[in-house]
């Protein structure tokens, strides 16, 4: 019955003082009661996964159920705290930190909190970044502003380093905020803190705009960003319809996985074509792109096309394929926008076929907005409980709800791979019925 | 092993025509499979529930996974299906009647679909509402309306009457979208329609702004409803903090459950004070509601409350109490938000502490609104999986999503009782984490 | 010629520094001159005034422009201003709050600003509402949220007691934003200010969500109000549309003016009726009201009526008419919506013609939300010009728009009477021709 | 006294036939009056003009008032009219062909309203592209979505050939709505029309997003563009400080006129540099644009800069600078956005100071929108001014606002020169002042 430890989270050392919050430990009282060591959430919830486990006798891989327990680690008269963001912006970074701010003050007593300036660099102290002290009354306000008020920074910096500054500043719980790279950081700082013996817990909250987070069942900023994208996917067929043979090719984020394209294209049902990284698919050809796109012309005389940027990489010559790296460490990909906008118009040209295309890019647009009001839900749960895992003395863990639970994951088991679009299932199958593309184009 | 029929579905027959659409029956080839027929879905995803169903090796509760199957009942070249929408006002009502037409049309094939107008209403001849004749055409902006193109009404019609109708114009499948007693109605039509032998299906599509509906995740509107309530609670934040001990109260909708006004209220952190049907409280005493309301204001004078308009009736004295239902049967409740206004206003006028207060009611402000992105994606998932199931032939059944995944459910299973907030729960929990409002007035 | 001197503007005196800003005086180098003392604008624009004026060779109607004076009357260096916020809510307070200490501080050097807390009551000692010190940090972002920073209070104070309080405080300009009331406010305590012979100037930026104040183009917040209320008529009709003989009956604001429901009207054309507080209307006979809605029922099916708040007081009964005034002297209006609605219900009834009727009162939803872009540039306009008026040492002036240029207008020009609807212009005729109701209702 | 013949308009010939319209000739009943043909208002509106006119005795210029006229030209029970739309997308188009068709059939009773498809195009038989026929209920809900319902295309016809169209269809008024080129190929078939003696009236509706018309106050879509490039700006800005030493660039629709990136600007004030094309600046050197934006950093470490895109032309090398022209014969600008982008990233390089630089460029986002309600508002006005004016039997003219008021000018008024800022004048100074960017960066 090992798997039920595959999920198992690391742990600082006995708790041992009493939570300061007056919760029940029983049922019936209408309080909410505190949350038991041994309570877990089943991943695979098919009745199949079940009679599998009871054929084979073992356990199901069960998740460690979030929430505040009985006993906490941390004297928290005496807890010091520090937030970090980092990578791109993505909508709820702010509430996340004002929850966090507020969950901390409020329900633990936690006095000082410092925000830490522009990513892993305000760790560093050669940067010269200084550290802001959160306060409820600087918090109370940001839930309504996009961005990060803290700053943030891409990229690695020296982990001793910041492990020094961590424990130099007297900080004994660190909360990042931010993506793959930025977790497989967090987890590093821990394993650092974790040789040296230092009392101080990581925890790491789940920040990619692209939902590409292994296991869990979104990220915080996704829905609003779609629902953004929503609307321009509405315009842009309006420039498409607005000229004979008008084509609009939306742009939207998603790297390795079109979560972002293929849920607004549903949620906008004027989509013809969603091209994510997920799939193969060939422009030219009895069955490509270019192929169903003029088949659709020629019916309707207007086409509406979304595209994850990092779909088609394949169909970048060589010379201009070789991998390029950002800060973070992501790949940079070629912009198959602009490479669908071109090949569009030579092969219509080639065709003495007249369109009108229009390449619509609102990265940045999408990015930088507030939290819809279900991310502003969501991202006060994930510091909530982010706040109670904190103070339980779990480390180098992250915070996230799977089949609609909050759970707490160790940070090795959702980095270690992407979760991407699986093409055989429901979710890709309604984009096909919504769009009406064929499954496959090559 | 019983539990396992539970959530049974009834079936008109054999399924033996071959479904028009080209699924896969193997994995690994990049295209959806058919659902098979006895592919379930836990109710109950917790680690101690799989245990004690081990222990008393008892299956556990699984639901019918939705989704197209291989072979289906009826003949898709003559099938008519039919569309009636009941009840009030939520947002995505065309989006799901788009996303049925859409999917009849394009998956099936299926030729003829009627609009029924004015719900319930439209299939009691004597009434003269003349079917709409619904095509792909016709529907295929209205995603981007509220209401409903089809028009509603409240209240039952004669089932025997109804039945008739549904048979003489030649129905094979009757989509109904409405909340409890629709449901129940719909039922009650199913039932005459298998007394009388017929092959006709009824579908239901829980339609309740509130998100009472037991068991299933979430119904459709729910979102866009507290959505918009969002904004309206940040302006009236901004009425509070106008005036010297300002108090903005807001009214959501809420008859049984107060799911809409805790979660706008925790989507806009600037609420104080959040009463719902499922809590008790009381205004006066040491606990009541209007001593932590003065603590509040002598505190920070301003406050804003969030209220259900389901909350607080026993408040009312019993000569204003007695019970009155609109036509859905619904019980009317008083006016929970004005006895509010008015016992506020006695109090600090008894205690000389003068308040200006302003009473907020959006109700039908927010039921007329446009699906939200993320209610447009879920109205969309809904329609397929109602078409897919219908064409199964299984009948009166409901479609939903429970534990994050797409089920059919009886429609008895989901109208024998409301869904409440469990104030016990983590959902109520952070709601009182988020306001500060303590766990019991009274 | 006296014409000229009507909008003449009070001077404290002789204004003898230089201005600080560093402008132009001579045209062709694309820097921005000062304004002149003698530039006017003309009020009446027509080529027939023109002529009139030539005729009896009298000077027209101008007002002074608005704009940077070269000399101005303030020693910058020792000046303090005070900015106090009157009335209800309106959108754009905050946006002319921040202007104000913008331009205040930025252009001219001034060193302190105080905010008065809580209208008018803020400037008498013993409400205990203490100032807040007013700087560029503290407003940067104020823009952004509705309602007042400084919060506000209905009714008028003690006019000495004010200045008192004015003067010990070392006030030199005082900036009062509110409507009729606050406005005549401003004037006596500019009046007295004069008896007294102190050397304070008193700016009025006049603000009225119902846009009512006389001789001026708009004012602000009236923009956003009809912007918000478009998006509920719009809604509304889907209410009215999604029920057989639906009747949906929007109220807006206008006590005495009409013009946020006429001008909200227009801009969503669903309306059928438009009854503002200009028009007389009867209910009943063969030309009233509830015929004309009857016509338009048996035809459509549907209607939408919008009526503003102040329309059709004469149909309440004398006794419950008596008039009653809120604290800021208005006087308030029995409901005409309930009136209506309950007057519909009953001819309806007595026709035997079942109607459905919704009625939707959003106006604190409206009131309260931050200024669309168009105020914010307006607001941003306003407070700049009542900057450069102040400094320049006129007092007793409101700032605002006429034929779309920045003049100052004496206060008591602008409260002796309201402006409204005139029923015999362009812009009602517009709404008649929008809604295809007639002329006359009686 | 020949000022007065400036702005007349071309009139078919004498209108004989009585107007439907059942409005007044007297003051005083509460009834619209018919505008009488020597209405006028004046252009310029200050007290100077009026005394240089005085003096020189010589009549100010009018502009011919806008209405319904008591004798109208047309017959309508026989008039047929045709709608064309031209050029890019604008946010209100379909209000305009919306209400054209409402006015023309409610107001005048005209039978038959014919749409040409993608603009002057479909004027040319062999692009096959077939009227449409537009009706009441074909357009009721066309208001609420952006571009336009018509399509449209850019480059000019064959004057004659249009003109054969227009007649052999039996088209009597052809309403042209679009820019510069569309109305000067309005005017051209007007001319082509009266050399050819038909009876055919010629109207222009000015659209063009960027608000560069001659003469009139403002073009209809302008306030929505800026009212969505305000959010654009103001989620930029939090691109800017959401890293240190953060840029962001948003560039914004204005090839000869910076009206919406100043507006834009001035509306959400977190903008510290506005570059329009009316102002020359130059980007290295002491008081050039990057030696103030490095100012700018090093005082608060981040910058938001909007840049119209016709701005800094003269920055190009000569040989990327050769001008190209669209298919309308606009002249299409280098990217003044990433010669930016580029010029300050190599700027910083070489200072050895890193920033983080993001460009946004919305440009589709923003022409596809639906119109606001402010614009609502005025395309109605547009619209039923142009079908007043056409069926008076004028003909190429233009309607439009000038000082708040609606009338008539020749097209040739409005298409002689751009309507650009005016550096010296009130409204770019508001820029300065808003941003405190200096008046020159040379």
């Amino acid at each position: 019955m090992a798997n039920g430890d595959k999920f198992g989270i690391d742990i600082l050392g006995k708790a041992s003082y009493d939570s300061p919050l007056r919760l029940s430990k029983r049922h019936g009282d209408n309080i909410f009661n505190f949350v038991k060591e041994n309570e877990k959430i089943l991943l695979d919830t098919s009745l199949k996964e079940y009679k599998k486990c009871l054929a084979g006798k073992k356990e199901p891989l069960g998740m460690v159920k979030a929430g505040p327990r009985e006993k906490i680690y941390f004297n928290t008269r005496k807890t010091k705290a520090a937030i970090v963001t980092c990578g791109g912006l993505c909508p709820g970074i702010n509430n996340v930190i004002r929850s966090l701010v507020m969950g901390l003050t409020y329900f633990y007593g936690v006095k000082e909190i410092l925000g830490v300036r522009y990513g892993y660099e305000g760790l560093i102290p050669s940067y010269g970044h200084d550290f802001v002290d959160l306060t409820p009354a600087y918090v109370k306000d940001i839930h309504q502003f996009g961005g990060t008020i803290l700053g943030s920074s891409r990229g690695s910096q020296d982990v001793g380093a910041m492990v020094d500054c961590i424990y130099e500043n007297g900080i004994d719980l660190l909360f990042a905020i931010g993506g793959d790279g930025t977790l497989k950081g967090a987890d590093a700082i821990g394993e650092e803190i974790k040789k040296r013996g230092f009392d101080i817990s990581v925890i790491g909250i789940p920040k990619t705009i692209d939902n590409d987070i292994n296991l869990i069942d979104k990220t915080f900023g996704f829905e609003t960003a779609y629902n953004v994208a929503n609307t321009i996917i509405r315009d842009a067929h309006n420039e498409a319809t607005g000229a004979y043979n008008g084509i609009a090719i939306v742009k939207l984020m998603g790297r390795d996985s079109g979560f972002i394209a293929a849920s607004a294209a549903i949620s906008m049902p004027v989509v013809n074509f969603v091209l994510v990284p997920e799939m193969h698919f060939e422009l030219e050809g009895e069955n490509g792109f270019l192929t169903f796109l003029k088949k659709r012309l020629d019916k309707k005389q207007h086409a509406v096309i979304v595209v994850a940027e990092g779909a088609g990489q394949h169909l970048f010559s060589e010379d201009v394929k070789e991998k390029v790296t950002d800060a973070s460490g992501n790949v940079k990909h070629k912009d198959i926008g602009l490479l669908l906008k071109n090949s569009i118009a030579d092969y219509f040209k080639k065709n003495d076929c007249p369109v009108t295309i229009k390449y619509i890019d609102p990265s940045y647009i999408i990015r930088s907005v507030p939290a819809n009001p279900e991310d502003s839900v969501f991202c006060n749960g994930l510091a909530y409980h982010a706040v109670h895992g904190a103070l339980s003395g779990r480390t180098r863990f992250v915070v996230g709800k799977v089949n609609n639970r909050y759970v707490y994951l160790p940070i090795s088991a959702v980095t270690n791979k992407r979760k991407k679009i699986n093409l055989e299932g429901g979710f890709w199958y309604t984009v096909l019925e919504s769009t009406g593309q064929p499954f496959k184009m090559r």
